[in-house]
């Protein structure tokens, strides 16, 4: 599944938008992702600290009247995350991006998550930070797991987000995801999986070729969920492509669908 | 490593300048694969039936003149590989391409193996054909191990090529490679991997994007060796960046000089 990433206030263009409430720049964006193939929207008002929960209302309202799709909310306030997840009225479930294994955070959104019903992006790091570790990533996801079973929130529910990090300055960054990939994988096969991809190509040059290689890399170890650009042609063949290979396309048919549409040109 | 593919008489351009002794086209060939990084070049002059001996140690003198890379004598006869393997003369171990756990081809080809010292690739197949399953194609490899080692041919020796078959008409066989470079990996640590990518593509369009992707998902469990073609600049470009991204490169230097010689344009 894909989240589509543009609709963040930390891109200039929807900063401003929202700032001057511009509802075509908007839902340009929402309709080109939408029919670009994404699950859900990405909504983030992050910028507005003094009004979030009213800017991220209006983006949501301002996204909806062009767009079926869930929004995927975006903050780490809970203020904001209540008002948004009141002012959806939308068929398919939220998502709520993000809880950790923080404790306050936890504490704050977690009765969001079992109130609304909506599916959480979880990130595998708490009070102490990221672990470098992929055992104490998986450890963190773990911790996580059981606070949500507390409140009987289903694993399905939750994607976890195993933290990607810049491979110019930490050598093992890549190694630590693919192998907290594979160990949420085995270890808690029913929970969902989500990440961005940018992280990984920090300070280095082609970053959307790295970005790229590294999708492939997680996919193949069964991450299911992305936060990307779904306008990227380039990082969609490669998703498409890599399912193909990995045996998820019957007979190769949505491989030959997207060569058709011209995906791979 | 990478063992450059195109001195392949299956290859037309290749097939006319060993039928008429065109010494350039063949180095030509040569220095560019050994400029372009290849650690092997593989020499195939398998479809000239009557005389293959004689041309492969033609082909064999011709591209010793240029470059000092070994060969992989690439040929499933035990005549032609006994015949090259006796008039090579270079200092670095030559590789063969290939035994399997074919009872005939490794009775004839170990022996040759044991006597030159050269590493060889090993098809996971044995009379009974390819193996469907990744548990199958691991136990042919066992068994080839344990025959090599009654010959005291040390693992470092083998190179196990998990045998890449169309995705278009089996939807498992990518993954029964991926599969099958996990177990080698886990369960034949010492022992090297060795595969073609262009297979895995075989009857589906963008060819060089499906075999590129592939090369990055066997990269990141382990495979070691590849035969492909040295002068894609995408998918040495690919190769590179994998293993940055895999952790296999000390401060990104080899990516980003690959970046500086424009590897990624």
């Amino acid at each position: 599944m894909i989240i589509g990433e543009l609709l963040n206030s930390s891109r200039l263009a929807v900063k401003d938008a929202v700032a001057s409430y511009n509802t075509e720049e908007i839902q340009c964006l929402a309709i080109a992702q939408t029919e670009a193939g994404a699950d859900y929207l990405d909504l983030n008002c992050g910028v507005f600290v003094d009004d979030e929960p009213q800017r991220l209302i209006w983006l949501l309202k301002t996204v909806q009247e062009v767009s079926q799709l869930p929004p995927c909310f975006d903050s780490p306030s809970p203020a904001a995350l209540a008002a948004a997840l009141e002012a959806y009225d939308g068929k398919k479930p939220p998502l709520i991006n993000s809880i950790s294994g923080e404790k306050e955070r936890l504490k704050a959104i977690l009765p969001l998550v079992k109130q609304s019903g909506a599916g959480v992006i979880a990130l595998c790091m708490d009070d102490d930070g990221i672990p470098q570790s992929a055992e104490a990533r998986l450890a963190v996801a773990q911790k996580i797991m059981a606070e949500a079973e507390a409140e009987d929130i289903a694993p399905e529910r939750i994607f976890f987000d195993p933290l990607v990090q810049p491979v110019a300055t930490n050598q093992q960054a890549g190694r630590a995801v693919m192998d907290t990939v594979e160990g949420l994988r085995k270890n808690l096969p029913s929970c969902k999986m989500a990440c961005g991809l940018s992280n990984i190509s920090f300070g280095l040059p082609n970053r959307k070729l790295l970005n790229r290689l590294f999708l492939v890399q997680l996919v193949s170890r069964g991450m299911d969920t992305f936060i990307l650009n779904p306008l990227d042609k380039e990082i969609m063949g490669a998703l498409i492509a890599t399912r193909t290979i990995c045996g998820e396309d019957a007979y190769c048919g949505k491989y030959l669908k997207a060569h058709r549409k011209g995906m791979f040109e």
